[in-house]
């Protein structure tokens, strides 16, 4: 199934918990906001793509599950359920962008039925939009890719930070549906190693060669000469940065000592032309991300810890950005990329 | 006590198990050659200096548990434990350093109770010649540091990778000792978390402010100007490079293109003029590291991996190494770095 989907019969929303993989394949339901919320906080659903869709869905949701009998209610709660949606994620502008979109759908409602219709409707469509233009994006990516190429990624922009298909590794997929042999350097991404949890598990579902490193690692294979490109997605595309998993910026300044291009791969919904990085706050995670592996201690407990969720790399370290409006190099033209935004 | 050292009443060795570090604090005895290769194996002791002293100990111990009663006899069967001890940690250079000179330091004895008595003389030597040099070491790279200063730090170059005191963290102990205030951040290094596990419960043992980051939070760090220095240990050094715990070279590319000084505490035993660097073996250590943390499943069973234990950092990356004879500035010259080795 997809990442991230809606139940018909219940008019609930069902997704994947990635917090189980590899360990477990588990279907869950998220039938209030307050559920929806809580897996989007804990990253049972994450990735920026997918929290599009959550958003989107999330709308959805609220209005199908509001006790409201007028439109005016039923307007109210489903305001109030986005505030709180996004409230969840802030650095993450796919979440906010999926709100948004499938607000402004039910704009034009006449009554309740019709609102509940009109976002359900959105967030099918951005859902399918999603898989569509992550192709797009992956023909574009593909072309920048060689045969025998071995590609470093970080934390997870796969089929499971999508709806499907995924973008960096969208990249990879289209790649190899040319012909293309292409191998794959997870880092594992800590501190909720996303890219040995997920990444290695949905590449060997599709028998893509993997190799799990760790993050750190990052230099050495690239001062060996094991890596000739690197990927990566995007949570948020200033005009100045990508904002991403933290330690992203850490292997774009390992990738320019080497000259190994430094590609991001993010649907033009990623970008966000009206801020400028110094304006974009950057979520903080609990410590217990630090100290624990599940319930094993690493750490001693009372210990002080940074734990930011992103970080932020210069465009000046990126090579370009793939999109599904096609490859932009830097410096960015924002109505360029615009074209079809 | 100290991280390693001698039961005088059993004839046995006794250390700290580091793995059980900071759930446990637990003292354990070596009782043959076969128990002490299985704690420098599964790590219950590391770290450069306290290897050498552990290949010290480890000679005195197949000098008091062998069943020879001939001199030839015991000389072989301390040949043939040495042999096995270095084995087992083929890139650390002190180990092979105490074996060598303890196995050196009997060679004159006239009878098997000579062999016993100058091996034991010779490691409790190694042992506080280790302490004595560290606090040296830490005096020279007081010296560097300033009032105020934040030292990034990676692994543990602690006194728990030491008999003693410390390389890296050593400088920092001496310079709080000279009332200067430092605070530290400490790398959690993956795969193994020494620096979650053991940097961080060794400085706050010792009030020493320490906040704990993921490997992959260098870059954004140093970004942010939260750094104003870079300390780590090595575990081997030859004239190009720096063999210290993987992630190191990462750390070291960043610091340069941030300008933050970059220097490496170790003492001479630690320098290899042999060799250079394309010729040092790199340990590779089991994909288990990076697919559990204690019994936590993080990766696929079945997913391939690639884990070294080190990383070798050219000398152009770094700014300068802190020794016990004083700071050497690269190119380094073999018979300064010598003087008293």
């Amino acid at each position: 199934m997809r990442t991230i989907d809606w139940e018909p019969t219940k008019n609930n929303i069902i997704m994947i918990d990635q917090t189980l993989l590899p360990r477990e394949y588990r279907i869950i339901e998220c039938v209030t906001i307050e559920s929806l919320c809580e897996a989007i906080r804990t990253l049972r659903v994450r990735g920026a793509p997918a929290l599009g869709a959550a958003g989107s869905f999330g709308v959805a949701l609220a209005a199908h599950k509001s006790g409201a009998s007028s439109l005016d209610g039923l307007m109210a709660d489903i305001l109030t359920a986005g505030q709180t949606i996004i409230g969840t994620r802030p650095t993450a502008i796919n979440l906010s962008w999926g709100v948004a979109r499938t607000i402004k759908a039910v704009e034009d409602a006449r009554n309740t039925k019709e609102v509940r219709m009109f976002a359900l409707d959105e967030a099918k469509t951005i859902a399918d939009e999603d898989v569509e233009k992550n192709k797009q994006l992956g023909e574009h990516g593909a072309a920048l890719l060689e045969d025998g190429d071995t590609v470093m990624t970080h934390c997870n922009a796969g089929r499971l930070a999508c709806v499907d298909w995924g973008t960096a590794l969208g990249v990879i997929r289209s790649a190899r549906e040319q012909g293309k042999d292409i191998k794959v350097l997870s880092c594992e991404t800590r501190p909720l190693n996303q890219g040995s949890r997920i990444t290695t598990w949905e590449l060997m579902e599709d028998k893509i060669p993997v190799t799990l490193i760790t993050d750190s690692m990052s230099g050495h294979v690239m001062r060996k000469g094991m890596v000739n490109k690197v990927i990566v997605g995007a949570d948020r595309i200033t005009q100045d940065a990508v904002f991403n998993k933290i330690g992203t910026y850490s292997h774009s300044v390992i990738a320019k000592e080497h000259e190994v291009p430094f590609y991001v791969a993010a649907p033009v919904s990623t970008f966000d032309f009206e801020h400028m990085e110094d304006e974009i706050e950057i979520e903080l995670r609990k410590s217990d991300e630090l100290k624990f592996f599940g319930s094993y201690q690493v750490a001693p407990l009372n210990v002080d810890v940074y734990n930011p969720a992103f970080d932020a790399t210069p465009m000046e370290n990126v090579t370009a950005i793939i999109t599904e409006n096609g490859v932009f190099y830097p410096p960015l033209l924002i109505d360029e990329v615009r074209i079809k935004h």
